[in-house]
């Protein structure tokens, strides 16, 4: 999997860090992880092919989660996109999404679906034959999920040589792929695990932003490959964390820790803060996986 | 008064360009007009002291020249402004930035004010001591108004001489400046002009854009100071305008001549062309007066 980082710094755009936006690639397929304003801009800056994108998975309506949506969705109608595009988000995004369209007398050639949500569960909110997605109930202060991209076990892969030495015929490959075995005209039985190898090991994603401390999603996420969480401050300013439900880097590195993540990515930081490396620093006197700096630009192959 | 262009190109914003927004300031005022995606951070690129910005002023609903405005309003509230702000635009505009607030349950510190429009007359739309505005009504795909903005004429300035030559008392200097004759003592009426310079000369900006080619506006902003109109098509792509609603170069020039415009800036160009020059070569041939290329950045001072 491939994560590009957009932006991932908090509150209002500037001439030099960008609202959150992500493209995550999984499974042949490129999801969109938030828009904040300008998301269409940075798409292009960093030549992603953004026609590609079908699934956009918005977090909360906060603006700088958001407004960059409708700016994407009216430049594909300019664009003539003729596929399909889902949006999840939690409700309200249909209605404001279709109010802007309306408003300005734009019809697109392609049809907008909405998935809204509206459960403080976790549920399946995507699925097609490679990768699920899930939705993580965050608590922020307004209605708010973080979503969990994984990728299906893929099949068993054929050992060749052993099954051609073994004379079995080409019309029990699918069944030998799905991990079963084999019995012989002779009436020997195959094991599975002597004519194939292991799968195309799964990933996995967690995006987690925006969320006060919240040891509630830890069963959601556990072992997942990587975490993105959101850090919006350091220690020094964890006093602002319940006002504003937000995180510290070290927080943020307690439920990397908690969920037995193998890679921590932190973001979505403050902007009174110019040394984000400061965030990394406090996060590993916690947690003692990899840990890593979102940054706007910054692309991930993980 | 000073022009400082956002934004002046048509359609979706890149990397290299942006949507229409400019900043006129006049009267002591600080006037945005349209407000596409990225217009704050616009601001910020051109170290404009947007808090000082108290009216806005939307032509239309078309993502290009609105989808800028519900950050900026937000940005606001994360500064902490306290003044009040005035929006102009069509109807429909207060519904969606409402409804853009309440769905991120934002509350503002400052109080919006909403005059929205629906008239196809023209119509002042804001006024104090120094500045008056007044609506352009365009012929666009969408309800849009263009807007004239006009200083009013200053007091007339005392020849402070020959006023004590004489004798006349401080008493009457409102008078005076008023435009008023004085009778003195002995019965002798002094003229107004021999005691009083002219004021400073009045100012006008007329924004036009976004329009099809239409004389109907010709009247309101007859004798304007500097015209910014619309000219999204250079001459060979003239076939466009009529289903766009849009101009040619030469057709904005044609709408200068006819309005006796000593200044012409022209904008709001398609991104299919490389040298917006080209523009004012075209409107070169039928408009004799002054031509100005607006591009993102430009700062005129007029």
């Amino acid at each position: 999997m491939k994560l590009t980082i957009l932006g991932c710094y908090a509150a209002t755009p500037r001439t030099i860090t960008n609202p959150t936006s992500q493209v995550l690639e999984m499974g042949g397929q490129m999801f969109l992880i938030d828009a904040g304003e300008g998301t269409q801009v940075q798409l292009r800056r960093h030549k992603l092919k953004f026609q590609r994108i079908n699934h956009i998975f918005i977090s909360h309506l906060h603006g700088d989660h958001f407004y960059g949506l409708i700016g994407l969705i009216s430049t594909y109608m300019l664009l003539n996109r003729t596929s399909d595009l889902h949006i999840y988000g939690p409700k309200g995004i249909k209605e404001v999404t279709l109010l802007q369209l309306r408003l300005s007398n734009s019809y697109s050639g392609y049809k907008l679906f909405f998935h809204e949500q509206t459960s403080k569960e976790s549920r399946v909110v995507f699925e097609d034959d490679k990768v699920i997605v899930r939705t993580i109930p965050l608590d922020h202060r307004v209605y708010t999920n973080g979503y969990l991209f994984e990728t299906k076990p893929g099949d068993r892969k054929l050992r060749i040589g052993a099954i051609e030495d073994l004379g079995i015929d080409r019309c029990y490959y699918q069944k030998i792929k799905s991990g079963g075995n084999i019995t012989l005209d002779d009436g020997t039985v195959v094991d599975n695990k002597d004519i194939t190898y292991d799968p195309e090991p799964t990933e996995s994603y967690a995006f987690c932003s925006d969320t006060y401390y919240s040891e509630a999603i830890v069963p959601i996420i556990k072992d997942v490959d990587v975490l993105y969480h959101e850090s919006t401050f350091l220690d020094s300013e964890e006093h602002y964390t319940e006002r504003t439900k937000h995180c510290t880097a070290k927080q943020a590195a307690s439920i990397a820790k908690l969920a037995n993540a193998k890679t921590l990515i932190l973001g979505h930081y403050s902007t009174r803060y110019n040394d984000i490396t400061l965030f990394k620093k406090e996060a590993e006197t916690v947690f003692s996986g990899k840990i890593l700096n979102a940054d706007d630009g910054k692309v991930f192959d993980l």
